[in-house]
């Protein structure tokens, strides 16, 4: 059995792992998986989701606690823990640090969408978010497209400057600018990917601000958050959803819904356009993603084998 | 983080399990804990269940998978990892084999029984199954009772001889006898410990042979599982359960309750037991253990604790 650590999970190949997000639509296509509903279980003000699915190969377990109080200690709020498991023989084959694996994948997700959903040619983009989802975000739009200016935006503009010196290391050819305002990053992006767990939307906006332009939320995962403000997905040309369950758990999705600013059948799973090839030139495109336990056992499973051909990880005397 | 295989659970203090074992009876007295209903994924002909619990410093979850097709290529079965986070960071701490935990905290739930249901002063004993959790019984069972006789029973013959091996090294001073059938061994034990996957009862009896001896049913999880034939419940003084759950979840329950051989308020919890000094002598006693979570939670954080305390484990660089 392996063990790897949240480093090792950071220094995995992009492209593989983008590979491996796609592999979880083409699953989603083929109906080649068994994905329960993940469980919740509350303990105080605590939360602990176990999120199991099986692919043909492969199971996994992610289990992910949120502490909210755990900040108050220096600690982060958010642990996760992987088992990724043989679907033949039942062994298990790897324990992964789940927080790290979550990272990776929605970041995953994002760049798919980037890549499938943007034009080649755009060379702006801003993200909204400068927490570990955020930085993630940047990695997978920096991976897909050339851009040649980078807005970042975040309440907190200590976190912003972190981010953008992490990002300089890996990617150095760009302009970094930290926005002032989400209007600021609205006005001169191409793509707006936002990362956070805001519960009203981030900005206010005209049809001028929004029209060709391409947004991403991977914040709001409950009925409550919302990212982006009604007028965006109203004037959006198609709108998609990584899992159809994102129209129950995200505002996002849920509240123009229930504000009739649109239909539910406008309402697209991301996973057709594998099928497909269609290219998003000057059109406005919304993206949803709220995840899934799909995603993080092909990105597990992406990253277990890049362990093992390159002798990654910890080796445990199962 | 810590990561602890099975080698290292199976050496750990019997003395600390078993208390283990008892702070989690504790526990069901003072209410002091949240389990939820554990989940059961289906998939094909495998079974996946993720069993959480918190208590107040720790929180665990096992995961046990059932391939019974492994088999046929040599793997076992049953595979389990068990994660041991802190309650109040949240912090993961340790990964440890689930199936040796389960093991470690079966036979202490046996262990318990036999030292809080029999006389002191009993010399003989039987064990009817000689798998994994047999052996873990026979090893509780001397671990609490100067036993001098101890018959063993299991339809593999080699079986037996292997536990017996297994058992010389550990405890010497004894006679081990291979039962040709249940009812010798039933005949000549004053304890008698099932721990089988039996559909239907392992012997026939006369109250007889029943009368005066403990009887405590290990296997039977489930409603389509006994054990001990009816009249050995209908016979005894005192009828306990690990759990009230053991009424729905196994057949040495279920079925006399279904047979109208016993009354259902006469199903009393072990825990209650705690609180007593209740002295079992010349008694005809009846214990059913399905076991829970919170058992597998309190004897992970003493492997834990016993671990750290000496330096036993892999340290895993989280």
């Amino acid at each position: 059995m392996l063990f790897l650590n949240k480093y090792s999970i950071q220094k995995m190949d992009q492209g593989l792992i983008q590979t491996a997000v796609e592999k979880a639509y083409q699953s989603v296509l083929s109906q080649n998986y068994n994905m329960p509903d993940r469980m919740h279980v509350i303990d105080h003000e605590n939360t602990l989701l176990l999120m199991p699915c099986f692919s043909e190969n492969f199971f996994a377990t992610k289990l992910v606690s949120v502490f909210p109080k755990a900040r108050e200690h220096g600690q982060p709020a958010v642990n996760g823990v992987m088992v990724l498991s043989d679907n033949v023989s039942g062994q298990p084959l790897a324990i992964m640090d789940g927080a790290a694996i979550t990272a990776q994948r929605t970041g995953a997700v994002g760049g798919s969408a980037v890549k499938r959903l943007t034009a080649e040619s755009i060379e702006t983009a801003g993200i909204l978010g400068a927490g570990v989802q955020g930085l993630s975000q940047a990695r997978y739009l920096l991976f897909n497209r050339k851009i040649k200016t980078l807005y970042i935006y975040d309440l907190n503009p200590e976190a912003v400057m972190g981010m953008i010196n992490t990002l300089k290391q890996e990617f150095s050819s760009l302009e970094y600018v930290a926005a002032e305002t989400p209007d600021q990053l609205l006005a001169d992006s191409r793509v707006i990917i936002a990362a956070t767990t805001s519960k009203s939307p981030l900005f206010e906006a005209s049809p001028d601000n929004i029209l060709g332009k391409t947004f991403i939320s991977i914040g709001s995962f409950r009925p409550d958050m919302q990212e982006f403000p009604n007028i965006v997905i109203k004037n959006a040309d198609d709108i998609f959803v990584d899992t159809l369950f994102a129209i129950k758990e995200s505002g996002d999705i849920a509240t123009p819904l229930k504000d009739h600013v649109i239909a539910k059948d406008r309402i697209k799973e991301f996973a057709g356009l594998l099928r497909e090839n269609t290219i998003f030139e000057n059109r406005t495109v919304f993206f949803k993603s709220v995840g899934m336990a799909l995603f993080d056992l092909t990105t597990a499973a992406a990253v277990y084998q890049q362990a093992l051909e390159n002798n990654i990880g910890q080796r445990l005397d199962f």
